[in-house]
């Protein structure tokens, strides 16, 4: 099959190897020397969104800091004010992050706007390239908020949440150099064509598949919460086994029940990441157990379904065991579907530069989640060793260069409406 | 059935209101206003010991202060320096414990001396009892050194342990008043009848079986240690189901296996009582996760077994899921079995007061585990509310009445070498 390579005359602009060097010269802007990290509104992120803010207008935008302190860049179509297809991702990272998380979708859609440019071409349809500053939620409680203001659904109580050092996002906005008030200038509802994010994948699939990249279904919805379940705590030389209502066996009961819920059920992961005993000793069968539970599924049914399960399976468990149980949900976010006719053309895309066309649900949140129901979202994962959130994740030269050329070929033969 | 009251001329030394008010008298020795805390070699401890001694004096004994910091007092029987049958329980406690837990034991053994001091008798053998000054091990690393003196088996190198504040036992003794070097001269190894402790049952046995007092078959043996499984962190919204090594998972595994073999083993019994998953998170798959295991039996080889099935099963788990494992034994203590023909006595000794001889084990650690092969050892359980180690802990005057009159009619019915 034959590469995009051939019928464009500045190809090297999407090179994988000269990708990964600018995610490395992007890596520099860090507020931790040896590592990175770039907590959302920092003076790191500060000096990136200058960089790419350059970076931006060089490859024939028009550049600006919008009022969440995202970088945004426009690429006029034939006509002036056209409605915009948008690309993009996020710039602020967690801590000690790798360097792809985010800042790689960046990289790669301006490298398509710089090749267009390269190349004098327009599109029939604007491209707007976004590096969004509020992804991670690791600063302020409130998060997404760069992708909720472009969907018109920007909430303003988040300008007075605060940080650990009790500096609000309003004040680290204007140091930022930016006007948190004027964020109802960020919605595009009803003005975009939609919305296209490459993003490396947070999980092993597309390498246990041996693919570069792959696309996504859904952006996975979330219910998270905390369960309590409280026996009597007794002595553990002295209390008979017969007599014992102890909370940590029943925890181990709602563990493997949930992990045989998930195996079974298609598209479903639950997890138990955290449990505490408090006054646990070795000597004292267990009398309170709290644990967490976080259950993800591409379909809501499928999610509100286990939900249903788990609940019933833990006053089970709870009866059987003489416990009191409590569950408390903490997060709830529906799924939000990836749009069929976007995915159709990334497919064709990807099918195009000789790969299979593998779809897979993202399980990890990303901005797409904010503008489900505003505009059409899709997303472009990209193979990535060790995962994300970890300074050893890492997308091979040769697989960015194929996302890079997927994204080119599926914007080139993108059609509004069509 | 004809209580023991009819034979002595002063059966109210035995009642259980004196007793339980004696008790509380006690309790006013703690180092910790309003609740009671008296940690071995303690101010309070010292104060604790002096009050015992005066009480034994009055009963007609010779008392000293041991090198270990136990009260001895010694009531001599028809002739001098004849072998003693040692009674006796402890006086140190746990912090914000209860006032029955070791201290019920001295108590009764006194009343019965008192009474045979205040009716003039004199047995055909001595009775010493012993109020040991380190039985609950919350302040220094190593514990039962006061029974281990007794039994000839002191080990010197617990002089030099320190406590929280970096004072060494030795030090803590000589504050106590007592030479800690002259721990030889505690030894009764071969020149003793034999030791009986009263002393509450810290688990639900009598008081779901309606007894006030039941007969001890062994101290149970105990087996404590830690288990680690390591698997792989993940994200809990990428990581599928089916790619997993999830090392939460596979310690509910453990846990509910170590249930299940401890239900279907008679005497065993087996507790999960601490667990941690250190990074873990709600949104991470666990990598890593620790437990402790407490397994213990009233027989060794019931015990022993149980470890091998434990051990078995685990490398099972383990391999299952893809998880290394260490398993790592802190604590290893055989079991003691009571002396048959004492128990014998003492089980003659319930019946004759009306009540059902019931056998049973103590899954707790006593000083009788000291004794075990120097000389014979029995114990009586009396029933308690709240089981032991807790503020709440309640033995009935009349219970604590019914121990002093077993104890009382067994001391005078016993025979050396019958």
């Amino acid at each position: 099959m034959m590469s995009v390579a051939t019928e464009s005359s500045a190809t090297d602009v999407l090179e994988g190897s000269r990708l990964l060097a600018r995610l490395e010269a992007l890596a520099r802007f860090t507020d931790v020397p040896g590592e990175m990290t770039r907590l959302t509104l920092s003076p790191a992120h500060k000096a990136a969104a200058a960089e790419v803010a350059r970076w931006f207008a060089a490859a024939g935008m028009a550049v600006h800091l919008d009022a969440t302190g995202s970088v945004v860049g426009r690429y006029e179509g034939t006509q002036p004010d056209a409605p915009a297809l948008i690309l993009g991702s996020h710039i602020d990272t967690v801590r000690n992050a790798g360097i792809f998380d985010g800042n790689l979708g960046v990289v790669v859609a301006l490298a398509v706007v710089e090749q267009l440019h390269a190349d004098g071409v327009r599109l029939p349809f604007a491209l707007e390239v976004h590096a969004f500053a509020d992804e991670e939620g690791v600063r302020f409680p409130s998060t997404l908020t760069s992708s909720r203001a472009l969907a018109g659904r920007f909430d303003a109580a988040a300008l007075d949440a605060t940080d650990a050092d009790g500096i609000t996002r309003r004040e680290a906005l204007k140091a930022f150099g930016v006007d948190p008030e004027a964020y109802a200038a960020c919605s595009r509802a009803g003005r975009a064509l939609g919305y296209v994010e490459v993003h490396i994948e947070q999980g092993p699939v597309l390498e246990a598949k041996g693919l570069p990249v792959g696309i996504v279904t859904a952006i996975a919805g979330a219910t998270r919460g905390t369960i309590e379940l409280v026996g009597e705590a007794g002595h553990s030389g002295t209390l008979p086994m017969e007599m014992r209502h102890d909370a940590l066996a029943g925890a181990a009961d709602m563990i493997l029940a949930l992990e045989r819920l998930a195996k079974a059920t298609p598209g479903l992961v639950a997890t138990v990441g955290t449990l505490t005993i408090p006054g646990g000793a070795v000597n004292v069968v267990p009398g309170r157990v709290r644990f967490s539970f976080d259950v993800r599924a591409p379909d809501d049914r499928t999610r509100l379904d286990a939900l249903d399960t788990m609940r019933a399976t833990l006053a089970e468990i709870a009866a059987a065991r003489g416990l009191a149980t409590t569950l408390e949900e903490t997060y709830d976010a529906p799924a939000a579907p990836c749009d069929g006719a976007l995915q159709a053309a990334l497919a064709a895309a990807v099918a195009a530069e000789g790969i299979d066309a593998l779809h897979l649900p993202s399980g990890a949140g990303h901005d797409g989640l904010s503008l489900n129901g505003v505009m059409p979202i899709a997303m472009l994962f990209v193979r990535s060793r060790n995962g994300s959130h970890n300074p050893r994740e890492h997308a091979s030269a040769e697989d960015i260069g194929a996302a890079a050329r997927v994204l080119s070929r599926f914007v080139r033969g993108y059609t509004p409406g069509g």
